[in-house]
């Protein structure tokens, strides 16, 4: 646990660089429990998964990654997000999955410069750093994805036992294209009643020349499916934000 | 106070009658505090505003309300909600504005039955059974209604008086159509500092053929003012999500 690091240890952390494809911010929150709120957002580079929808490939395919990722150390990062306008309350700590990376010393540093931190990952990889999270949003993949093999589901599992011990301010959220990933987002909930649920109208990538309309009419069909649904009286249902806001554009 | 009326009086409050436009669900929240979730609504007519952008004229217009509105008992909407499908755990008394009505015994139903209730008004009239809801969300209407009379703005600062003393469950929301009404709505919501704000792209009425297109751009225009704003850190801005699935449609 971060809060166990000797002074030493703790100083090496912050020299320690991560790969970073962007920093960029103040932005409008598009997904989840923060959905509307302003953020910064900080964006690692690289992947365990290789979703067939991925809106972030970016920040995914390694030799995208090897070429584009800058290694910034804690107060490197520190000094971009400085740089940054606005005030927003809250860092969001995205990817890729930035659960591939040591970050502890990271959310130390910007909870000591008054930000809220949020990170999302897809439930893979468990890190002791999540606990410190104001937010951590777990979002496994459906089968739509191509991500939801038993070996995936089962790792899930796991990281959910882990962050169950561990406590972290955690909400549920499943991207939905199609009555399979609903299913499946309703039965995989189930075993995690607790935990306040997200449903996210999937968003096609690449995306048709009309994509708010695409959003649009997916956000419909899972807004009638849930509503209608006596299970899922208590789930929420959003569309990506910032698609409705910016479409397709990145970095905003 | 509902809690102190004595029990001949509370069954009296059952047999009143009020004007309900209509009675539906199960749906999706489209706005505020509960935007995503399921609900039923329960809109009733007569409004003392008339706001030049009203998506609900039908439950504002005297002669329509008269024409229209269907006298109810407490028992005869919880009929109706019950003949409804679904499960979700809200309950949405709207309007027109739900407070001219005296919903006190509604509430109080509403709870017996489970559901958590919540009303919105515009804060120019307050009730007691305000302070029963488990959401009140209280939006005042910004210059762009034609609404925002220094008469009205005297009355809503009388009306949050009475709810910081009663102390519901509130939030504040704004509908923002031009720089005008965010202007107001910022130096409105700094008076009341401990409430969450809302900020709710407005959606033109009528609606251009493309209204998805319409509610996308200002959604867009109002995220880069707040998220570029220091003093709006905390603000959540949405866009009205039943038009994002459903356009214009009523009812859903």
């Amino acid at each position: 646990m971060t809060t166990l690091l000797a002074p030493a240890s703790r100083s090496r952390e912050r020299v320690r660089t991560h790969p970073v494809i962007e920093v960029f911010g103040p932005t409008i929150q598009g997904e989840g429990a923060e959905a509307g709120l302003p953020t910064h957002f900080v964006r690692f580079g690289g992947c365990d998964y290789r979703c067939s929808w991925c809106d972030t490939m970016y920040a995914v395919d390694p030799a995208v990654v090897r070429a584009t990722a800058e290694r910034l150390s804690v107060d490197g990062i520190l000094a971009r997000l400085e740089s940054l306008s606005g005030a927003p309350r809250w860092v969001t700590l995205s990817g890729g999955n930035p659960a591939l990376h040591h970050l502890d010393a990271l959310v130390d540093a910007l909870h000591g410069d008054g930000f809220l931190v949020a990170a999302e990952t897809q439930g893979s990889v468990w890190r002791d750093w999540l606990t410190s999270l104001d937010r951590l949003t777990i979002s496994p993949k459906p089968p739509s994805s191509g991500m939801a093999s038993e070996r995936n589901v089962a790792r899930f599992h796991e990281f959910m036992d882990a962050a169950a011990a561990a406590r972290p301010v955690s909400i549920l959220k499943v991207v939905c294209f199609d009555e399979s990933d609903l299913t499946w987002a309703r039965d995989l909930a189930a075993g995690y009643p607790s935990l306040p649920l997200f449903l996210s109208a999937g968003t096609p990538v690449p995306g048709p020349a009309d994509v708010r309309r695409a959003v649009g009419d997916r956000y419909r069909w899972l807004c009638e499916r849930v509503a209608g649904d006596p299970t899922l009286g208590h789930a929420r249902v959003l569309p990506q934000l910032h698609v409705i806001a910016w479409k397709e554009a990145t970095g905003v």
